[in-house]
């Protein structure tokens, strides 16, 4: 294998597919990044066996040669030692020549790193998938989805179901819903898939996710997600995003939201995330974060105390409430997550009582809710 | 004690104090703040016994109030709470008031808290320093001082004097040294001094200096330094920094730093850096971060090799040898540590030969010299 490759573009693939590396494995080849070149460009994969990632330089790019392949061969090189040397390279140009025994010589100026290789034949293959549930949605949806539900997953390994994001798609109408058991985000959003294409129950593990949202590009591109058995693709441009699902059946979330409310209140939803970051900052002290919403006729009061530090208390002057009065009290955290996703400058909270769970809508757009169990606090 | 200060100024003085107070102390007082109101305006003092910090809020400043006194007084409060608080309060003005059992009011907008304080009286004083060794420097300056000697002392307890940096004036030189028993760095400037002060073996803790170059401005405004028996204060133009001095004898250097050369090397202070953290990414895989550097007469070349990884060399091409060839080696970290505070483009390094400490010299500005103990490789 021989190549002279642009050292920016190298960097940026590298940077691509070392998210998928393994930083605890007690395989070696797995903190190793496959590069394999041939006429048509240059392809680099990393996978940990739970997620997996290939991206592609094709030799022209925009039609200026990134690329330049003199003989055709693939590597495994330590995806720790590549991406520092890479990125300290002095040139913006880069040579990549496989010599004997897996030894890899990369020249940029008058630097020369010469790095011991591993056999990619040995380097595990990504799943072939061949879907036939497959539909798109622009990459910024797709970003949001992930945003707004990731962070009501479950950090616990008990239910490992909870460990993920349920997805499900019926009438051209993408669902992504996450619970932990005391909170639970639901975002909504239209993509473009075959009239008669259904499916529920498909359970992604919310790290995954994360890695595939911070890969997205910051824009309308498409990309497309195959469905299989126990895997899931999302394909961009230049890049392929591999996960397992996670088996199991989600538990049926649609019965616990509510649907009739006593008490509405409306609110800035900067004010409000403001307001409880602020009553957090005693409320962490006590067992379990535990702020209270005290919903007034003509004002909300926010509280906390801890017995230790002290105590704090503040009126939402901007918000509007409607139907009964009410006190409650829950866990801070739950809504300062679910606020720090929001994309409405308004939302209504609405309340059945002061131990039953309690709603936060967006009124701009209502494809996102978020729903919080309440805490006992006498 | 009751007053109205504005939001801003009161978050940077608690910013300037809080580098003082202790992390982990078994002594709660000494996780707090002392805060004392007169007419005079504000004074805040924090301290973990071997560095303390007191600034003041004057009640104009620039002839505009930021504080407005209703009651005098002093309270000690949590240092964590209080700068968190402050930093999240709605409103640009905030009252602080002191109530039964040192309970603080925090109002701001809207927004109250209540935070149990302590007996400003328990507070531990600072010390009363009426040294006659005063002299003055601007701020820039001492923080080049720092900023190019700390980073050589000694992270090792066995030698305490080791952890500090050593300090002398002898005819308006003020120098500061620091060594680690590897490595030396030195730099001298010229001070504002009565004629005859003279003193040596001043030894100030490294992470006191490294605290107080946090808190210097980057500007020219003169620090006054008084130094008494075991303590050394800073004196800025609102705030005061003081520490202890450790105790004991500071090693004579002054004899290990050769003065007659065999070998010279000059080179752009930039492409020596890179090219040495480049031949680092190897060295730190072996024994010593040992990187080898080859000085012939018509070229330099800088290698390192690491029997797991790989190995890696690199021609400087733009630096100019006078003087006998050699071969040597060293811990890269350190040459790395001295370029990084180098202020000069180009610099010239002196050899006595492969086992001799080498000098790095600054060539526009020789206020500023670093010395590097060599590795046996052979």
């Amino acid at each position: 294998m021989k190549l002279s490759v642009e050292r920016s573009s190298l960097l940026s693939a590298i940077q691509t597919v070392q998210r998928a590396v393994s930083t605890k494995t007690t395989i070696p080849i797995l903190s190793g990044i496959k590069i394999a070149v041939d006429q048509t460009g240059l392809k680099m994969t990393a996978t940990d066996l739970e997620t997996g990632i290939e991206t592609s330089l094709p030799a022209l790019l925009n039609n200026d040669p990134i690329l330049q392949v003199m003989e055709e061969g693939a590597i495994v090189l330590s995806a720790r030692y590549l991406s520092e040397i890479v990125r300290k390279l002095p040139h913006s140009s880069v040579e990549i020549e496989v010599k004997q025994n897996y030894l890899t010589v990369i020249r940029s100026g008058s630097s020369e790193f010469n790095l011991h290789g591993l056999h990619a034949e040995e380097f595990p293959r990504l799943p072939l998938i061949h879907g036939n549930q497959v539909f798109s949605l622009p990459a910024l949806v797709l970003k949001d989805l992930i945003r707004q539900t990731v962070p009501a997953i479950s950090t616990e390994e008990i239910r490992p179901v909870l460990t993920g994001v349920v997805m499900s798609l019926k009438d051209g109408q993408l669902r992504f819903v996450a619970t932990d058991s005391h909170r639970l985000a639901q975002r909504v959003a239209s993509v473009e898939a075959p009239a008669d294409l259904t499916f529920s129950n498909v359970i992604v593990p919310g790290k995954s996710l994360s890695e595939l949202g911070r890969l997205l590009p910051d824009n309308d591109s498409l990309v497309d997600v195959v469905i299989a058995d126990n895997q899931i693709l999302f394909k961009m441009e230049y890049t392929q995003f591999y996960s397992r699902l996670i088996d199991g059946q989600y538990p049926d979330t649609s019965r616990i939201i509510p649907t009739s409310f006593k008490t509405e209140f409306r609110v800035g939803s900067k004010d409000l995330l403001e307001a409880v970051e602020r009553a957090a900052l005693i409320a962490r002290d006590n067992d379990n974060n535990v702020v209270r919403l005290d919903v007034k006729r003509n004002l909300v009061e926010i509280s906390s105390n801890s017995p230790d530090v002290g105590k704090v208390s503040e009126t939402l002057s901007h918000g509007s409430v409607s139907g009964e009065e009410l006190l409650i009290a829950f866990n801070a955290k739950y809504l300062i997550d679910a606020l720090r996703v929001i994309e409405s400058e308004e939302i209504v909270i609405q309340f059945t009582g002061s131990m039953s769970p309690f709603l936060i809508n967006q009124i701009e757009n209502p494809n996102y809710l978020h729903l919080i169990l309440p805490v006992r606090i006498y």
